[in-house]
């Protein structure tokens, strides 16, 4: 293979957002579009000039020019998505949350592990250039030992009643939509916690329109995390050290947040590469290359780490009461 | 009365800042000082051209050309040192936290109470004009209905441990020193909070020495408050309604700190009076003002106030698991 042959599970905001960022990707060709109305998919891949448009997940999984899939289905989709294309020996790259609980994520990594394809988290922010470069000032010690960190993720939806977002059925809530991206940031920073403690705001619905996780590390470390889909709350992360303090500006998701370096008293913005584009490219260019090396686990985001983050998901869950059907 | 006269009861550094801020007040004149050593007292005097100097507190508050005295002694004995002083007829200014718990808060209150003389807690920070300003904001719908308050507090103490930071018999703990500020700026804009969740990382003396508080409201707002004497956390206060959002820039607490308010995606600052000094003039020249007027309450800190503030930080510490001794 030289060049790598994309699919794309879903047409809805981020399969949108993908697509655009996967023209900027060398080697990769976006060869189709499934959706399960064919009117959906026809229409996007026109939108985006792509060859191959189908009707249902089905035929898009089963066609025999695509390499890899990219899932951007709702969340409840996730798993099942996934378990279809492995299945038919497509490697994947399923949009977060990776699945609804660790069962979930379990089944398809074994599944993925079992046929030897490549399946992988698309925790896209762990690849943009300052979020690596955060982690590498962390680790190189610069900062100090960490003492606290501080992730904060909201943004005022006013979704309606039967949005994907409020409906449990779905994986809906605030944490599963965007408090995800402050907990693995938690785990990459500090690692598991020793003790996690919650407190949801729960609609009638029973989701959480607002949760509030706190981390705790036998360590002394804490980290202290919020993610609101009822108010548009500044998206930042604050990293804490005994030498300094870091901070992904807002909104820290986005590639074009900059880092603020804070040392005996001195303020300097610390620049990373940025590239035009919505940020999708690096985790689009990464999962290519995996492909074209014949990997089948990115290390990354290796699949030992999206079970500890669905795991934790779920312990959150589980200490808030929000239970998803079915699971 | 034309002038009121005040003494202050204790010689470390907030006495030190009162003191230099007692200056900038008119009608106010600094008449004593009291230490249990006479030669920190006398020392104190100096400095502050000051002309009675104590040996002890009992002196002090018996010395009939004293009208006032603020106490800046340490945490736990605000509550002896207030009663001393009401017992003997003095109007008190009782530095925060204005006890160790809501029982001692209450014994206080009502020793003033029945003698009619003034009793004030010393949250300085509520007598600054951009503090003000935010309550103004919040109170007039400016920023909608309020959905999200964080406020976070911490330095790196470096403290030894028989410091009285974490020294539970002196009612240490980041909370008490400091955490007491996000809680009482999350009961100024929401009110008394429906739940409470709280989790501490303990030190060996059974202090915190960071702490994570969080609010829960049956009207959906939440607020999340983090204190750490172990950290130094940008000390930021961030409101957010449904129409805007608003800043207390870092230091929140300082009276130099900043309103910045950002609505339909425009940011802007909002300018307050600055004047010279610490910022603990205002309520130096609040509390001259009451006494001038023959009052024996504020409605800036209403006894009530004061009360709720302490049982608030019981209702913390019992959750957490803080002990102090004898109460």
């Amino acid at each position: 293979m030289d060049k790598i042959r994309w699919g794309i599970l879903g047409t809805g905001t981020i399969a949108h957002k993908f697509a655009s960022d996967l023209k900027r990707v060398e080697n990769a060709e976006l060869t189709a579009a499934g959706s399960r109305s064919l009117q959906s998919a026809e229409a996007f891949c026109r939108e985006f000039d792509i060859p191959l448009s189908f009707g249902s997940y089905e035929e898009l999984a089963a066609h025999n020019e695509i390499d890899i899939v990219y899932i951007a289905t709702p969340n409840h989709l996730h798993h099942p998505n996934t378990l279809l294309c492995l299945n038919h020996g497509k490697a994947v790259l399923c949009e977060k949350p990776f699945a609804l609980n660790a069962r979930q994520a379990s089944e398809m990594i074994t599944l993925a592990r079992r046929k030897n394809i490549f399946l992988m988290d698309a925790l896209w922010t762990k690849f943009l250039p300052h979020y690596q470069k955060m982690l590498e000032m962390v680790r190189s010690g610069k900062l100090g030992a960490i003492k606290m960190v501080r992730a904060n993720f909201g943004f005022q939806a006013n979704a309606e009643p039967d949005s994907r977002l409020l409906n449990p059925e779905m994986g809906g809530g605030s944490l599963m939509d965007i408090g995800i991206y402050n907990v693995f940031t938690a785990l990459d920073i500090l690692g598991e916690p020793d003790e996690i403690s919650v407190s949801i705001n729960a609609t009638e619905q029973g989701i959480d329109e607002q949760c509030a996780v706190v981390f705790k590390y036998n360590s002394g470390a804490m980290a202290s995390l919020f993610s609101s889909i009822s108010a548009n709350v500044e998206t930042e992360v604050e990293i804490c050290g005994t030498l300094g303090r870091l901070k992904l500006t807002a909104p820290f998701y986005d590639s074009a947040s900059v880092l603020e370096h804070e040392a005996d008293g001195k303020k300097n913005f610390i620049m990373t590469e940025k590239e035009e584009g919505l940020g999708y490219q690096y985790e689009a260019r990464h999962a290519t290359g995996c492909l074209l090396e014949g990997s089948a686990e990115t290390m990354v985001v290796p699949h030992d780490y999206s079970i500890l983050l669905m795991k934790t998901l779920d312990k959150i869950r589980d200490l808030a009461g929000i239970v998803f059907p079915d699971m």
